[in-house]
């Protein structure tokens, strides 16, 4: 298959920092879409990928799925799509579209597994897929996002991981305009969570550690923060919530925020993979029909569903707008948690 | 207030035996109903409160919620119910029935507290509720249940604690003809898990220890058993389940039935209230949507409801029927799980 060579960044070992190099992107198919990439979020999971924290990585590795560009060009069955578009890429940019997840809209419980934007199985060009971290980027049509008007499109960039990653559970269990929400953590992902259920009408608010957040927390739309570290404030927030997004992204004891679940309420992991060092008690999920779940970003459908709502409400990610060759420094920030709230890269700096 | 006092079977020490007692009934109130107790289950529950296993007993105890009788007189504001009837009571006998619980028929999760049958404060007469092991009870109409025409009455008694133990996260998370649903363990809980998960027309697979339950487990209703100390089993079984009830009573590791839940999954857990000494790992949760919960007994509608259903189905448990003079050997016989599957007292027996 023909290909372009394509400008990216990059590194070719766990211990080695990003620089620049060359990848490929196959020629238009006939599905496909090609993409000038605009601007690129930089997620947590770049990093680790970057760093082989999960110890699958084939490398080298391009990271990036937070993705916003401009239609270059389209193949010959694209109807979604128009060259000038402007349209987003997220983490997925393939599945098996055969199986019942992916035939309810839920590519990303593909049975097969769905193919991720970077790091994935390229199944036209062999070897692992490259993300957004470059000039452009091929992609099936299913698989790119409209993007609607009038949102800064830096902002957009992240609604496409950390975005969808909490609008999926704050639909999935039914959070509306009668839900008392609670996020813990106020990172990328928790930032996120408190625009979306507040644009959803809920009551919110934020679990933290620390008090200094109460101004952004509520800057952000939530309407209180509790101390976590508090037991009283704790004490009192007992049996209180009908949904907790928890977005901590480390081991944690779960219980404490169990007990401040209302009567049916769920809990909802999306930041920590893993297992839960402090033992999860079953007596109170007993006693008041408690949940505990987890949930990995969101479909297709659900993720344009995302960008619709954000348009209609004018939501976007607070970002911090950085050239790829500030990757590295940007890196050794976010592992001190010092960004609010997302590090967008500005791809113009790449050419 | 003027009582009746009536013959019952309990308790003054952990260590003590049940025996014969005498025990007050309030007169009846205006919108109470009087019942001759003619059956009367033996839940594990029980034996735990006789032996103060959970630490707040108060003597005496007289145990017994899986209550069948008929109606022996009825207050004056009293319509749901009249002389003779067949009725049935189960782990409730009053609630708050003013908060958001109670007003959502969910009296089990009464914000207040419900009133247990046995063992829970007695609001008429002081001290605390005596439950089923005795001649009649007085309760409240609402907490009284009509029992349909047709069935064993022995058998309808595990209905009103094992029954609706299970029935209820059955109907909460909608199974139904499409569900594939497995039930862990093969008690007085399993066993009605199984002959109602049928009932609702689900595929029923039984989870059990020792392939010796296969017989059993069919005879049930059940489609298929699955050996859960068989790794190639539990490996085969991976992703299958939309729904699995878990009635095991002891602290033991969820993760492999995490596993073996489908994408959206709920593990519901009725059988132990407690910390999970195996540590749950959420990385499974979070990769497809799956969910744990705990459920308890069910609330008044929804009994009736159940109640209704095994009429139309005529479905009841399978039971060994023993006199009040047998409950001794019966606890020591519960626990080393010998009995299929439920004792039942023929109240006939105290007189």
């Amino acid at each position: 298959m023909n290909t372009t060579t394509v400008a990216a960044f990059g590194t070719h070992a766990p211990d080695l920092a990003l620089e620049n190099i060359q990848i490929p992107r196959r020629e238009v198919q006939a599905d496909d879409i090609a993409i000038e990439i605009l601007y690129c979020g930089v997620c947590h999971s770049d990093l680790h990928f970057a760093k082989n924290d999960w110890g699958f990585t084939t490398y080298p590795v391009v990271s990036g799925h937070e993705i916003v560009g401009k239609v270059t060009a389209v193949g010959n069955a694209v109807t979604k799509y128009h060259v000038g578009d402007t349209v987003a890429v997220g983490c997925l940019v393939d599945s098996c579209r055969s199986y019942s997840s992916c035939a309810q809209d839920l590519e990303q419980y593909c049975l097969n597994g769905f193919t991720g934007t970077y790091g994935g199985v390229d199944k036209f060009l062999g070897g692992t897929t490259h993300g957004g971290y470059s000039q452009s980027i091929v992609v099936d049509q299913h698989f790119v996002l409209r993007v609607p008007n009038g949102l800064d499109l830096a902002g957009v960039a992240p609604l496409l991981c950390a975005g969808i990653t909490t609008w999926s559970p704050l639909r999935h269990w039914n959070v509306g305009p009668n839900s008392k929400v609670a996020v813990v953590g106020l990172g990328g992902l928790g930032h996120m969570a408190i625009k979306l259920a507040k644009g959803l009408g809920a009551d919110v608010t934020l679990f933290s550690r620390s008090a200094d957040k109460e101004a952004d927390a509520k800057q952000l739309g939530a309407d209180r923060i509790i101390i976590s570290t508090d037991p009283e404030a704790m004490a009192a927030a007992a049996g209180t919530f009908d949904f907790i997004l928890d977005t901590v992204p480390y081991a944690h004891d779960l219980n404490p925020y169990v007990q401040a679940l209302a009567v049916s309420g769920s809990l909802v992991v999306v930041g920590y993979l893993g297992a839960l060092e402090d033992q999860l008690n079953t007596m109170p999920m007993v006693f008041s029909r408690k949940t505990v779940a987890g949930s990995l970003i969101g479909g297709i459908a659900e993720t344009q569903e995302l960008l619709d709502f954000c348009g209609e409400h004018n939501i976007v990610s607070d970002v911090e707008v950085i050239k790829m060759q500030e990757i590295n420094q940007a890196y050794e920030r976010m592992l001190k948690s010092d960004v609010r709230y997302r590090f967008v890269i500005d791809m113009a700096s790449l050419k």
